[in-house]
């Protein structure tokens, strides 16, 4: 029976890994992508996501989620939430009401904490160095989107054909309090309809969710295009259309599934995902942008891997 | 030259004349929107936006406003913003931001009073009462878009053919402390493209979120559909969709303009609104789902004012 599911970035790879023997196993769609994502959130060493994350301007971690099941269109979502272990799972909860679906801020955090979500510190002392590290230089300069990992966001297809997107992220390093990115938003960070297709977005978030970028792969793929040109289409249209009237268009990446299993990715940077299915292992491709609007992919090298490794790692990066 | 404007509900009809009387001596659609939402924010009578509107659950008024320039695509939002008086000039000044342009909670209420906007208490003693009246009684109800009024949500064109989109609410009564719905979000409660046209939405938003209906609007709008094709069809089929797929559709009312300045309406309940232009006064309508998938427009009556008024006054309604 076809599986398959696609992430974001190489931080996502081990969740992919786990999700896919789990899709393998039968699993549906949405406990494959809240384990997935779960995964990345709990690695401390990401600092882009969960345990681990990177603070906001105030030395505190504000994560933001989302979770939408593409077979009803439920979906949850919490933003600025703090302290809670696992944002993904608060958001999917909150996709089970017909209202109070989306909490942000004060009010998300205790509704996890009253709803029995394990509480915990998320700064580490890691990203407390890095913060510190930022205070005392000159944190004024201009944020932007993280160079080589951001928002983990997961798109899976099950065996009963059931699909569902999914992001977390603790948000851009030094972002003011209460900042939110395109992430925990409905069409921007994540979109999916099991009987279409499924996408999620990483990048800068101010810029994507002028675009709701999710939302538009998912309905190109519903006029028949394959997940990749829906996603060059939707990229680089939209990058040019920003250009021209609003003056930039940061980093945006994106990971598209349709129904059938078919996958697509778009990127303006150096992207890397993971992707796996019913008949391929998980793995970790390398995204680049191309001539002539399209985007070009490639097996992750052993170089790239050794480098990502030093620089996840290094207290600084 | 040509300019128009279109709000949600009777009670944006102050704001709506005034926005007139000031597009017509050649304001910007940004200062015109923003001029329109503060009105309806101000009126203490509006129990669904600003100054007088519901509180959460835990009596505390909590606020969502979105704004679009659609020259720029420059969105500013803010989401559970607490005691500020105009949530959408907060909305507006976030919109000049490249990043940290979407605020929520305690966070952009901070932002609010740092950057000197007017700060007040924005529970009144007749909302405490209602509050206090809801308490009292049974108040696990369901929660509900409101019956008559909702998020004001409006569009503008300008003589020199920028078009703006804005909202503004103070969400569901008894809402939990940090919902949120569609209206700070970009694409579902809002979205515009001067080039195109521009959109907005009001009703359960955790319904219109899950359609991204204001970009859908402006997406078929450029596909070459009047406002009122593009309405109708971006409404009834996705509330068709969401009937089969979620299980049930809430109160959904959408409203458009194009860059011609043509307008359109869609709802699937009684939907009031206001609109005008450069040859016709500031009026009010009324909009009812009609049969085959259509919207059915036709002019307020005396009897459908007097009602409202009367509804509109009264302590609990």
């Amino acid at each position: 029976m076809t599986w398959a599911a696609i992430s974001t970035w190489r931080m996502s790879f081990d969740g992919l890994s786990e999700a896919s023997v789990l899709l393998d196993k039968g699993i549906n769609a949405g406990d494959a992508v809240e384990k997935l994502i779960s995964i990345v959130e709990n690695n401390e060493h990401y600092k882009s996501v969960g345990f681990g994350g990177l603070p906001n301007e105030e030395g505190i971690v504000q994560m933001d989620a989302g979770f939408m099941d593409g077979d009803t269109f439920a979906q949850g979502s919490v933003a600025s939430i703090e302290n809670v272990k696992n944002a993904i799972s608060v958001a999917r909860k909150l996709s089970e009401n017909k209202t109070n679906s989306f909490l942000v801020g004060d009010g998300a955090t205790k509704f996890a904490a009253k709803n029995g979500f394990e509480m915990t510190n998320m700064l580490t002392e890691k990203a407390k160095k890095e913060w510190q590290g930022r205070l005392s230089a000159n944190h004024q300069e201009q944020l932007r989107a993280y160079d080589g990992h951001d928002t983990v966001g997961a798109v899976t297809l099950d065996q009963q054909g059931s699909m569902a997107a999914a992001t977390s992220t603790s948000g851009l390093f030094m972002k003011k309090d209460g900042r939110i990115g395109d992430s925990p938003l409905s069409g921007s960070g994540f979109y999916a309809d099991s009987q279409v297709g499924a996408a999620a977005a990483t990048g800068l978030g101010e810029d994507i969710m002028k675009g709701c970028l999710s939302y538009e792969i998912v309905r190109k793929m519903a006029e028949g295009q394959s997940p990749q040109d829906a996603c060059d289409q939707a990229l680089f249209s939209f990058a040019k259309t920003l250009k021209d009237r609003y003056g930039s268009c940061d980093a945006i990446s994106l990971i598209a599934l349709n129904s059938k299993g078919e996958w697509g990715v778009a990127t303006n940077v150096e992207f890397a995902f993971c992707v796996s299915d019913n008949e391929h292992e998980a793995k970790i491709m390398i995204a680049q942008q191309a001539a002539k609007d399209r985007t070009k992919i490639f097996p992750m090298t052993e170089k790239w891997l050794a480098d990502y490794q030093k620089r996840t790692e290094s207290t600084i990066d």
